[in-house]
């Protein structure tokens, strides 16, 4: 069993290599800065340690691991703008609207979204970029609910914007091995959970969301609820999941 | 055989009734707003008209020719932003951003792009989707060419931007009537012909491009051999290809 560090090295030395099309041109340039950005691959990670536990080749998930962070990239490239969020630096560097001019994000983060679809079609059935397509659908409505200006509920606003991402990288896990679908739920159920401690565990760091509407202590009472349920969705599966375990100290290790 | 009207109004019909991801919420209404903008629809007539004439029935290449549109439509809101051409009317219209904010359409072109993948993925193989993605990933850098500032090579631009999603046009026609791949290529030249004389019209109508650079005889002639070339390709298919003749009657009736 590959423990996350392993999984995450697999992730970044594929990315690294990943050939976009070639017509891009100068437009590889934001893309790969984008992409390149020392992100912690926590989702593609979390869908090769899904796909490992099921039983599978980590391996197989990997294209479908590139995709989901294509399309985490993309989203921030789009909420970095001006227009949106008007973000001037992202991990200690200019976002890309600001190293490469606004037109150029706009553009890279078209294409990287596009490009997320290609990697998912790769495989040779349609499972996984639906997957992809129904959790970015979910994301963009959150970041709508985000910027709209009005008071949304903020459970359903993460449960897109974030949720559904984390939830499709346990899906993809699943589908890059062959689980069938009637033996998803409990993975599933697992994912949602995950998700929603990342964005508990964020807000904790950023001092907003979760916090500003439970206070501190409501919001860690929440996520050590949350972090409980995930680790008993593992108990309840009959797998090796120790990959995932370790996923999870290392959320609740950031707080 | 259904004219080229007819199946105009049959895509009509389904782009109105068209259900996209119930989350888009208030996302939905400039979604809308660019897709029924009141456009020829010529590139999904072109798809359903290709799938008639292959033998099979249009309706069946509904969902792909629907997300042709979709990929259109995106490009346009995007296109149309103050950082990249920076448009304010399309078709007697405000554009997108003038109607709703540039964060709404920023997020509306996103929509559209994945819903466009989510319509695609309706089918039960992949090709359509990854017709569509290969279609999408050229326009965008034929967009990035356009607004880069260098001096493009305006053929290779042309090819890119528009000629693209013309060739997927056709190509989804095909492949939503089961055309197998190695009976596709007298049909894609044809794709790649329409596409072409398209751009000249389209030159021509606005006194840009291709005028630009040929001078107006110039355009002329070449739009003359494109449109007898395209009509040399239907003649050299078997098949009732009267509603694709007649897509280029309309073409350069425009002129």
């Amino acid at each position: 069993m590959r423990s996350p560090d392993e999984l995450r090295a697999l992730v970044e030395g594929w990315l690294a290599e990943l050939e976009l099309s070639p017509e891009l041109g100068g437009l590889e340039e934001p893309v790969r800065y984008a992409l390149e950005g020392g992100g912690k691959r926590i989702r593609p990670v979390l869908c090769l340690a899904t796909a490992q536990a099921a039983g599978g080749d980590p391996e197989a998930a990997l294209p479908a691991a590139a995709a989901i962070e294509l399309v985490h990239s993309f989203s921030l490239v789009h909420d970095d703008l001006p227009a949106l969020d008007d973000d001037q630096e992202r991990r200690g560097r200019p976002t890309a609207h600001v190293r490469f001019g606004e037109a150029h994000a706009i553009l890279a983060g078209d294409a990287l979204l596009t490009e997320a679809f290609a990697l998912a079609l790769r495989y040779p059935t349609t499972e996984i970029a639906r997957e992809l397509a129904f959790a970015t659908s979910g994301m963009i409505a959150g970041q709508y609910l985000d910027v709209d200006g009005g008071r949304p509920d903020r459970a359903a606003l993460n449960r897109l914007k974030t949720g559904r991402l984390f939830e499709a990288s346990v899906g993809c896990g699943l589908w890059s091995v062959g689980v069938p679908v009637d033996e998803q739920e409990p993975w599933r159920a697992f994912g949602s959970d995950f998700g929603f401690l990342f964005q508990a565990v964020d807000d904790l760091l950023d001092d907003d969301g979760l916090v500003r509407e439970l206070g501190r202590d409501g919001a860690r009472a929440l996520a050590a609820e949350t972090e409980a349920s995930a680790r008993e969705r593992l108990r309840a599966i009959d797998a090796e999941t120790s990959a995932l375990d370790q996923l999870v100290d290392e959320l609740v290790a950031r707080v």
